[in-house]
């Protein structure tokens, strides 16, 4: 049961852009560079998480990347979901119907008691991830990061404050 | 993210030996046949339950598999990491620390926020199959059920009751 690579750069991705003022954006390029990840896998990563109603790409000489919606509107859940979807890692192949042992017909009209409580389990997961907001995760860093974080990854230097 | 094809045996044999009387044993052959599924394969898989210590094997002429402890001591987590490993599905590869935008080493000092979110949710998925016995599964089969598996799993015909 593994998550692809990229959920790892997409859920930092969509956290530095968390930190953009309104109005700013960050390439594909200045991303990758951002991250020291290959530039046109990500590109490619992104457009899901702009599929997805997370991000929105705006284009022209200003153009990337930017929230598609307010940080405490954006999910964990929703970008992890943009990359790997939403199917549960369990999957039931009806074994039980099968075999010299297979359950007459009319006892598999409800789901199996086994993937009822493996889909009880995603759930769970997906409710702890559904939980947790782009904005919660900017609660948790550290006071200057933000302005860091603007500073090197879109080159604007912030203003003095 | 998925688990392999073979929990959902395991998660099955695992039920179907819950149900035998004490004593009374199955072998991969049995289980195979019952399930139609491949034996050897099948065989191979069996074996990391009992390393898991969820099953027992015995030899001999009886030999088979039965449970090594009781059903209300077997967690579906353990049959299902028994298969897969405990491993969280979510990979931190540290990107923070590297690229243009690389945190200095102080502020790497705990785990990285979004890394601790999702272990959060992969303790949450944990804790739900932790929470179910072999024996929960087996109070919810319909009644008939136990007698019905032996019968037709060991040959062993059910005495009159």
């Amino acid at each position: 049961m593994k998550l692809p690579g990229s959920t790892e750069w997409l859920l930092h991705c969509a956290t530095s852009l968390a930190q953009l003022e309104p109005g700013e954006t960050a390439s594909a390029a200045q991303l990758a560079e951002y991250y020291d990840l290959p530039a046109p896998y990500l590109a490619k990563q992104l457009q899901a998480l702009v599929r997805a109603g997370v991000l929105a790409a705006t284009t022209g000489p200003r153009g990337g990347f930017r929230l598609a919606r307010a940080a405490s509107d954006i999910t964990m859940l929703q970008i992890v979901e943009a990359v790997d979807g939403a199917a549960s890692p369990y999957e039931c192949r009806e074994i039980r119907q099968q075999g010299k042992g297979a359950l007459p017909q009319e006892e598999c009209r409800s789901i199996c008691v086994l993937a009822r409580k493996m889909a009880d389990a995603h759930r769970a997961w997906r409710q702890s991830l559904r939980g947790v907001s782009l904005a919660d995760i900017l609660d948790e860093l550290p006071e200057g990061a933000p302005q860091r974080t603007r500073s090197r990854l879109t080159g604007i230097t912030p203003p003095r404050r």
